[in-house]
């Protein structure tokens, strides 16, 4: 770090944690501050948690909070980033159109941004990680849900107020199963860690002979996709099976992407691309029968490179982008 | 026209027409001319129709061709914009990689441009027609097939070699029916006018009771969608139930659009567009259904404003914007 660099804290609000970070331009973390959220608190709870979240990571850092020349929140959900508001969202209960940006600036005194959590993740790969050097990129996370971040000429789609990007809701299968969202048939509710595990739960109801629920203490409601990957590596033809069903489903949806978008590169993270060559080769191959083969040739598909870390530095990233433009703007 | 304006010779080349005409910035056109496309001559047929066609309409307008400014071409397929090649087009048989920017620029010693024709018809209703003042839409039109060209921050999305935008292949249903793309349920396998008359002649075949086909010459071959079409505005139920099938499917596909884009402005255009309410009405509430309620709220859906004219006019729209944009740069 040189001492006159402009140091950003990132934060990066999730549904299950919050993860805050003094963050230098070259996008390193000078801090971290790893907390559980307080989702059942609703609003102010984890508002109050993400400041003292924040206190402890400048603390840690050893930097003065005058130091800082901007903070970047990423959140899940519908994230209007000009409005600096956080609508709604699906993993934080009891959250309506909250001035999250304009709260936090308040608290802390200095000035905050808001970005949607997928969009943040494709930022900080794409400044810090593996989409470093494209221009024309997607970064799409597979976990619990499916989300994403579409990156056109170097810059985040954000569409006409900052909704763009919600791929995990496109439509794969008209008749497929019900999506939380409440439409049908999502890529998210098809190829996510949440439509696995359910997939998997459902052949045990239906009688499988499978050691997957052995592995979950003999308990249906225990079975995530974790279950279903450890009984994969120990040999499981059922979870094999299932594992591919969701690596199909994962492909069509990155068909589409490859059709939409013409990208340059298609970045996967989450939790479930931890399953590797097991569900990424079989998608990869699935996408490539269904779209265009000139477009496909082109594409390349990596793993995310900074793991739980691109959700934060992105925010960072952010921000200290949208204080250049402002700046020289004024 | 002012006597100093700029002109434009715009190519409009179709499968079944071809559309030249010499056009101002201000989107007027000095003349026209329409012909048939000598598809099944092949590449140097076709272009020499293009040629002669290119002589006829600056005739008529009176204009030698040291006039102009620039060519714009639109062209169905895959178009590389920056390299100037046709790759491949489905309407187009035998084309393979055409240089057909620079043959063009040869041919006539004025410098052209190539642009899919999709994204030309969005460039015209964009700068002449229904999304004059927007920044983020998404021309989709519907026909034989499902094109589109979609406008991110008042710019084409090209992607990274020029092939984004082929929304009429997403995968609305991933075990629907097979695509002459050589995907399954792609959205024009289901929405589009062939999709129509594919389905009407499937009911007829099953033997429904309908009036479609005695509108067809009672020859199954000759159902179209137009047949359909007929058939619905006088009464016909079967008709009805087939177009709001169509409909459902179209509207499954633009909520994908809303919740990937956060549009403004989706314009739709293409010959089924004409069915207007009977499709559109049905296929926006789908589309409300299935996609995020606040970002449906925000878009405008709206009929193209420039009918058959919107890809003549953006061809030539495009040329003039790459003119001033590379003259500025040099």
């Amino acid at each position: 770090m040189r001492t006159r660099d402009p140091l950003i804290l990132g934060i990066d609000l999730g549904g299950t944690k919050i993860l805050t970070s003094v963050i230098s331009p070259r996008g390193e973390m000078l801090s971290r501050d790893h907390s559980v959220t307080p989702a059942a608190k609703g609003p102010d709870g984890v508002i109050q948690a993400i400041l003292e979240s924040a206190d402890r990571a400048l603390e840690r850092a050893d930097i003065p909070i005058d130091r800082l020349s901007a903070i970047g929140v990423g959140a899940p959900g519908l994230a209007d980033t000009e409005a600096g508001i956080l609508y709604t969202s699906p993993n934080l209960p009891g959250w309506k159109d909250v001035p999250l940006r304009d709260i936090i600036q308040e608290k802390l005194k200095k000035k905050a941004f808001l970005i949607n959590d997928g969009n943040a993740a494709a930022l900080g790969e794409y400044y810090f990680g593996a989409a470093k050097g494209t221009s024309h990129f997607i970064y799409v996370t597979i976990s619990t849900g499916i989300g994403g971040g579409i990156v056109v000429d170097g810059k985040i789609l954000n569409g006409s107020k900052g909704m763009a990007g919600e791929v995990g809701h496109m439509t794969i299968a008209d008749e497929g199963p019900p999506c939380h969202c409440g439409n049908r048939g999502c890529w998210e509710a098809l190829a996510s860690g949440t439509a696995l595990a359910k997939a998997a739960q459902k052949r045990i109801e239906a009688g499988a002979d499978t050691t997957i629920l052995s592995l979950a203490e003999g308990k249906i409601d225990k079975v995530t996709a974790q279950t279903v990957q450890t009984a994969a590596e120990k040999g499981d033809p059922i979870a094999n099976e299932l594992i591919l069903k969701t690596a199909y489903y994962f492909g069509v949806g990155l068909a589409n992407l490859v059709n939409i978008f013409n990208p340059e590169m298609i970045v996967i993270g989450g939790g479930l691309s931890n399953m590797g060559d097991r569900l990424l080769q079989p998608a990869y191959r699935v996408a490539g029968e269904r779209s265009f083969n000139r477009a496909y040739r082109m594409v390349r598909f990596v793993r995310a490179a900074l793991g739980r870390n691109s959700g934060v530095l992105g925010a960072a990233a952010f921000a200290l982008e949208e204080m250049k433009r402002t700046t020289k703007l004024h």
